[in-house]
């Protein structure tokens, strides 16, 4: 969905509803890193989504993203697994959110960015497409529609 | 400054005021980097604040922080200088606002990051503390009060 700014002089305008820093942490410690950012900075955990892949040697479930939100920020935390995409250089990507995933990844790359990979659908994820920046960074562009499932529930789900 | 949440039952609460991701690029790219995140995402510069120290041999001013807004989250850009301190494992690091820095560092370490280096303090940034978790990020702990120069500010006096 592009709206226009700027009195309708911007064309291709690509409308992001949300960033967010998305922290990976070596599998199975995002669990762990999650306590510690609500113990060290009073993060609050307000969803979660656990990875509904697991291999038959693992032992926990792995958690493919844990929200946080500190002050009126929200960061992510995620388990790196092993057969996760390594994430090149970093340990931390970006991820934004827009209704036009399709223009966002082709605006992203007219100006200098490389699309890694084609657009997936995945059931947990919605669509997601992958942009590197000219200066190393990974851009995850994905649908704000993403299904996640809110902490408490998650908790509840775990005790049962 | 410390305020008490959670019906005065939480002790040592410390108040962020702003979290925000500064990422880190090769000197002398991040002017570059700034246009990018424009021309790519739509983000807006809101400030700039540049590097007093320039070294002789030095063409460009570096840039210290250049905030850029996108939808309703902030992030910076920075130039990553030869003398800068080195970003370990990531470009990216997190600036965390605060009244009590001093506060806010002990929390942490208390809940397992380690301090990097003394606070210091600066005549731009204010007073700066630095502690890396146990996952590898490093978090900027500095005052809310650092001086920023706005945006079209630096335009006027570059175009001067």
């Amino acid at each position: 969905m592009a709206e226009v700014q700027n009195g309708g002089e911007e064309k291709n305008v690509v409308v992001f509803s949300a960033f967010k820093p998305q922290l990976f942490v070596q599998a199975p410690k995002a669990t762990d890193a999650v306590q510690f950012y609500k113990t060290a900075f009073g993060a609050e955990e307000v969803n979660r989504t656990m990875n509904p892949k697991r291999k038959a040697d693992q032992e926990l479930p792995l958690i493919l993203s844990a929200d946080l939100k500190l002050g009126d920020s929200v960061f992510s935390v995620s388990d790196l697994s092993d057969d996760a995409e390594k994430i090149d250089g970093s340990g931390c990507v970006f991820t934004l959110a827009t209704d036009d995933i399709d223009g966002a990844i082709s605006k992203a790359v007219s100006a200098g960015a490389v699309a890694e990979g084609e657009v997936t659908e995945d059931e947990v994820a919605g669509r997601v497409g992958k942009v590197k920046d000219p200066y190393g960074y990974v851009w995850v562009i994905s649908s704000p529609a993403a299904k996640t499932t809110p902490a408490a529930e998650v908790e509840a789900q775990t005790t049962v």
